[in-house]
């Protein structure tokens, strides 16, 4: 998928930056803030679609009914609350997942089979269905090409900034355009549930197409950060591809297929990253390379172990070159290592070499640990296979966030 | 291997307290606030004895050279130091491994394959071996059937109370001691490394014995405990019987060797509880008890996935009945649930029935999760297998402990 020559161009806005796409954001008065928090993506018709969902077993009703309308690979909406997760809310709570999507049919004039609903928020709350079918209303009044930006303002929880951007590929002679925005500021919130990640394109790509470019994207992306090691009830990540480039239907194999994959990956990658900058209390942006496995799930297995070890992302905050708490999630990873090869850099500086300690300068260590930005690399020198993984530190301001009364 | 009917009578001392066991522990220099870091814990003479060690494939020298010298099920004694693991310290740390072994070996007249080797403390710094063997001839010389506190505190690191205890119990007109010493406060130390356990009994017990009953009592108890998801390179538990009681070698199945058995359990889940009570940073001792799960591997691995949830951590620590986090936990466990069966019991109050919120007082909620014990249950309603997990809260102090420079 990873193409060096493909040269991305920047696209002004988010989701609406490729052809054929409308959004809208709007204050439905689910926040007590009083900010955006519904909104409405849509294609100007219904088109190919896939979307990838939380694993969890206690996955909320809106998870439920996408994946259900998602089933025929085609898709005309999605309609998204923030505020309220619409999770642990039983039959009630599918009832109003069912209503969202009816609401948003009857507005746009479309089958409710067509439309996606998401909801993130707070946990076992019951969805105020009114609110919501009305900012819906009003939503899809507001529909305009222009208007990417208001609607990932409105699906924002506790994030910190807005995520959303839009880059374009040209090959073959022709431009697609993709685009795409998220919201998530932990694997889940404080009480709150959940990432959201939408990606539009104007590529005229099928919707097996859609789905074999999302799967791989998210694997490689917003399967590869972690925050705080949670899953969340909500989880759900959209592809939506309108064709409006206009040409024909690109075909698996060919260049532009693979280009515009690659463009998906982009922007599922830098949308991922932004989740984890915004990541609860982070102070540091971490990225962990695993080099020398037998085989990638041994890589990524590794790197998560280092990503979600609480005494690793403890060290990175106290800016610690604690390499020992590395060697020892190496350890704990059931990945099949050979002790006396492990070799450790630790912020650019070698601690760990043949499985055992590298004398360093402590002076060096400290100045590359004040930085914001950290590279963790662990080459295992026992195959060819790598991995990354984008995690951030664990602060106090972790446990403040984390520690407080919901209300 | 519970039995209601017995009944457990206090025993003075730890290790020393059943008959045919000494030991000693002594300063040897290598920690630096010269308090007590080396012991041995021997036994008149070589007896049955197993041991169960870290599963991490980054295992320290001495858990290897402990798991070669305990593969005959004899044992005559076991040398400790604290302040250094001699953990990622190569070839070198392995031949220091097998030279305190050696000076043991020779202290006491023995074959070194009868001698075990534990050491606690930072990982990948060159064991100082002069200085712990001239601790071991020292201990060796001091060794006597009162000293049990005194081992007890050597092997502490920045474990913040001392952990030992003994019991007796009757059975059959025989009474069999059970004793036993632990330290960690950690799964892993700051730049530590390690939870040591060791239990002794006077119980005539084979070698076969001595491993079945060891593994069933760890596999419900230090194997059921969590700090902070972290699994040390050091991790080591050792039992050894001295058969000093005299009568002759109990048979499985017999009431006495079930007795001695949950004796054996109930040291290891009394020092295993200490080990969570004494967690770094903890303010809470959580008890989390997952019930109706289909099989007893999926209760536990209910039980883990919120023990070791940060977001459920953190919660505990600001005294939130947030139930969403434990509902999510469960989501992620991967065991077979039905969520519209989910029922949590947060500290004594019902939070959620049948998947769905139930409104509870947030007043006597509050004064229920003020306390320094709390309970979480949860019952999927899907079967009859149970499973408890003991943990700690994750507080501003784990970070500071945790994010303090190495020096």
């Amino acid at each position: 998928m990873h193409s060096e020559q493909l040269e991305f161009a920047h696209a002004e806005g988010g989701v609406t930056a490729p052809k054929g796409f409308l959004a809208a954001g709007v204050s439905a008065g689910i926040k007590k803030s009083g900010k955006r928090d519904v909104c409405v993506l849509a294609a100007e018709r219904a088109c190919p679609a896939s979307g990838v969902f939380t694993t969890s077993t206690t996955a909320a009703p809106p998870v439920l009914v996408s994946r259900e309308h998602l089933a025929d690979g085609m898709l005309r909406a999605v309609a998204i609350n923030a505020g309220n997760a619409n999770a642990c809310t039983g039959g009630p709570g599918m009832q109003a997942a069912r209503d969202m999507a009816e609401a948003t049919a009857a507005a746009l004039g479309c089958a409710s089979e067509d439309i996606a609903v998401c909801s993130t928020g707070v946990i076992g709350v019951e969805l105020p269905l009114d609110l919501v079918k009305a900012g819906i209303a009003e939503a899809v009044e507001s529909l305009d090409n222009t208007l990417g930006e208001d609607a990932a303002e409105a699906i924002m929880t506790t994030d910190t900034f807005l995520k959303q951007l839009g880059i374009s590929v040209t090959v073959g002679g022709r431009t697609f355009t993709v685009g795409g925005m998220a919201k998530g500021s932990g694997m889940i919130q404080p009480n709150m549930a959940t990432m959201l990640a939408f990606i539009t394109t104007d590529a005229p790509l099928s919707s097996e197409s859609c789905g074999m470019l999302l799967r791989s994207a998210v694997n490689r992306s917003f399967n590869r950060i972690t925050v705080d090691s949670d899953t969340s009830t909500n989880d759900t990540c959209i592809l939506m591809a309108s064709g409006a480039e206009g040409g024909p239907e690109l075909q698996p194999g060919s260049a532009e297929h693979d280009a515009v994959g690659a463009a998906v990956e982009e922007i599922a990658t830098a949308l991922a990253q932004m989740v984890v900058r915004d990541g609860e209390g982070a102070t540091k942006f971490v990225t962990v390379t695993v080099k020398g496995a037998i085989t990638e799930a041994d890589a990524e297995k590794v790197a998560f172990a280092i990503a979600n070890s609480p005494l690793v992302k403890t060290a990175l905050f106290g800016q610690d070159a604690n390499w020992g708490r590395v060697a020892m999630a190496v350890g704990k990873s059931g990945a099949e290592i050979d002790p006396v090869k492990l070799e450790i850099v630790f912020a650019g500086i070698t601690t760990c070499r043949e499985g055992m300690a590298v004398p360093f300068d402590e002076v060096e260590a400290s100045a590359m640990l004040a930085e914001q930005e950290i590279e963790l690399i662990v080459d295992l020198h026992v195959g060819e296979a790598e991995a990354t993984v984008w995690t951030c530190d664990f602060s106090y301001d972790y446990v403040r966030i984390n520690g407080d009364y919901r209300s």
